[in-house]
């Protein structure tokens, strides 16, 4: 992919400046770095990550990179000394570096730190590209489905842990510390799990604080402390009788059902985003379709991986679903006056269907 | 400081591009929000986010800003129909904005994603500066001083608790995670905790992994849940008689002391660093400064607060110390053939003086 791309635009290398908490950087270096460092890959099979000498012997150890150099390697120190500021002799050092390797064009990600860019392009040709890692991270391998199926069942065994306690506790505070701790014990990271209840559930994205009222959503989306795949679950949970929100939520699960039905190799992303649209409509619910500020007003579902919203989207855009492609498929219906519902699933594309990630029953009561 | 900065540079605005995992986004904004959002500030008194509709209202009650626009308000989602692409999309309703603002000039930090930054390069002036909010991070306001004390305290704790239990266990990994356990059910995550023993431990980014042998470095740096400000602390604890090490350890405490000892308003950073330095050196190691590769072989400290490792450095540059700046002051000594032992501290600039954030005895045996 990154060949043809680098053919496509007649450039020599696609580089990237980074720390891992940047997900492409480290899928594409396979390193665990805190502080930024520079990645080249170029059309001569160059592979090259350049780090500081601290961080050299891991680097050699531990990333899947082919070929590591030192900041002190390419003369950095002595330039630093020379020029004064920190981020021009790092900017000179990495454009020698890219001019002694045949660069003349180079492509860089959106998300490029400008400080660099702005100074290859003053004495390189420079074009900002979608990170072709993004796509490539689109289809999952074989080995990072299994991670993101160890995230899905620690999920579910925290959400089994909280039905057992729920009616034990006060507040919304209470049981996300509880889901949360219980994930954290068994490798997993959960940060803002959103734990909502009463007429706060309608802010799709409000994490939910104060009492436990008639429902909760709760929503959970750990990542491993190992490895560092997320996934992604919803239930609402019915505590009481409430008419409007049970039909809102048998909408949604009826929406959800028949988006993951749809599910397929080749299928268009767009099409499940409508059906769910159509189905929620149907039932006399707005959506973001018809510009409503209630109702369904958030897309259908995103990719997760290393990040938890990554390629593909499902939402009214081209992507295609591939074989491989692990996503969330997460209808939700909001209204200021009685609040919100979501139920969502994590589902990996097979060649005929998909496969639920995060399996547990639809209707939840507690 | 930004009026100044932006008269200075002739600039109407200084802006950022950024979700709140970016400090200095979060420090601006006082807004948690998952997916990058934009950010300006204007010599005319303007102080505007603008997030997706959905995040409107959230913005509205949470952030600090005084105005909140939503691109659907700027007309993002036409364009969007109309072009196609969403970061051209995007960049042309932003570009609008700052244009419509009187933007003729604006100010970028070195981060600033280039997707952007090439398209407002073709169309108004765009300078890369610091981002004036790091060095205004630098300094904390007594109410971060008390969550970095916060978070400081509950360091201390888990400490004492692993000092307690570090016999029962046997490995590093075990003991981190009791360490990160310990600190979580408190209300922090800590996460690549340095649990380090034996040979390993002459590495000083290595995360420690086995057997916990004669000796164990363990560098905690965790960041409150709540309110997202890290302390950082580092003992070397004594299991068995070794005497390279308790030599070693003997030298970067006297270095650690003394530095703490010269830390006041108004001192450069530089001479701290050069004294520990001196110190070891004088007692025969190795540093940095020797261009070694073995001995002391990373910098005296660095700030600390939204970031782990933030602004001042405390190292061969020009930054001076103010009242009110937090970081740390943490001399190591590693050796492959013998191991590394290290002390750190977390301190707060006083008008005369400093605080210790992070006070335990230096000299630990388990």
């Amino acid at each position: 992919m990154i060949p043809e791309l680098l053919r496509e635009k007649k450039a020599q290398f696609f580089v990237q400046y980074a720390s891992s908490k940047n997900a492409n950087f480290y899928y594409a270096t396979g390193f665990k770095i805190p502080d930024p460092a520079f990645y080249m890959i170029g059309d001569d099979g160059t592979d090259l990550l350049v780090v500081h000498e601290m961080e050299r012997r891991r680097a050699e150890r531990e990333s899947r990179v082919k070929e590591i150099a030192s900041l002190k390697d390419l003369g950095f120190y002595e330039l630093l000394k020379e020029l004064g500021d920190p981020s021009i002799a790092l900017s000179q050092t990495l454009f020698e570096l890219l001019r002694t390797h045949g660069g003349r064009k180079i492509l860089i990600p959106p998300d490029f730190p400008s400080f660099l860019s702005f100074y290859f392009r003053e004495r390189m040709e420079v074009e900002v590209v979608e990170n072709p890692f993004s796509r490539m991270r689109a289809v999952k391998r074989k080995e990072e489905v299994e991670k993101i199926r160890e995230t899905s069942m620690a999920i579910i065994n925290s959400f089994e842990y909280a039905l057992k306690i729920i009616r034990k506790l006060k507040s919304c505070e209470e049981l996300r510390s509880e889901i949360e701790t219980h994930l954290f014990k068994n490798g997993f990271i959960a940060e803002d799990t959103i734990v909502a209840s009463g007429l706060l559930s309608a802010d799709p994205h409000n994490f939910g604080r104060g009492a436990i009222e008639d429902h909760i959503i709760i929503d959970i989306f750990p990542r491993s402390k190992e490895h560092g795949y997320y996934s992604d679950f919803t239930r609402t949970v019915m505590l009481e009788k409430n008419q409007d929100l049970e039909e809102m939520l048998e909408a949604v699960i009826e929406a959800k059902e028949k988006g993951i039905s749809m599910v397929r190799d080749g299928v268009r992303a767009r099409e499940i985003h409508e059906t769910v649209c159509d189905i929620l409509e149907e039932r006399g619910y707005s959506t973001l379709r018809q510009k409503s500020s209630e109702g369904f007003i958030h897309s259908t579902g995103h990719g997760i991986g290393l990040e938890v919203h990554e390629e593909p989207r499902i939402y009214e855009n081209k992507d295609i679903l591939r074989k491989g492609m692990v996503f969330t498929i997460e209808p939700g219906l909001y209204y200021r006056k009685i609040g919100g519902v979501r139920v969502e699933d994590t589902v990996l594309v097979t060649s005929d269907g998909c496969e639920v990630l995060t399996p547990f029953r639809n209707f939840v009561r507690a």
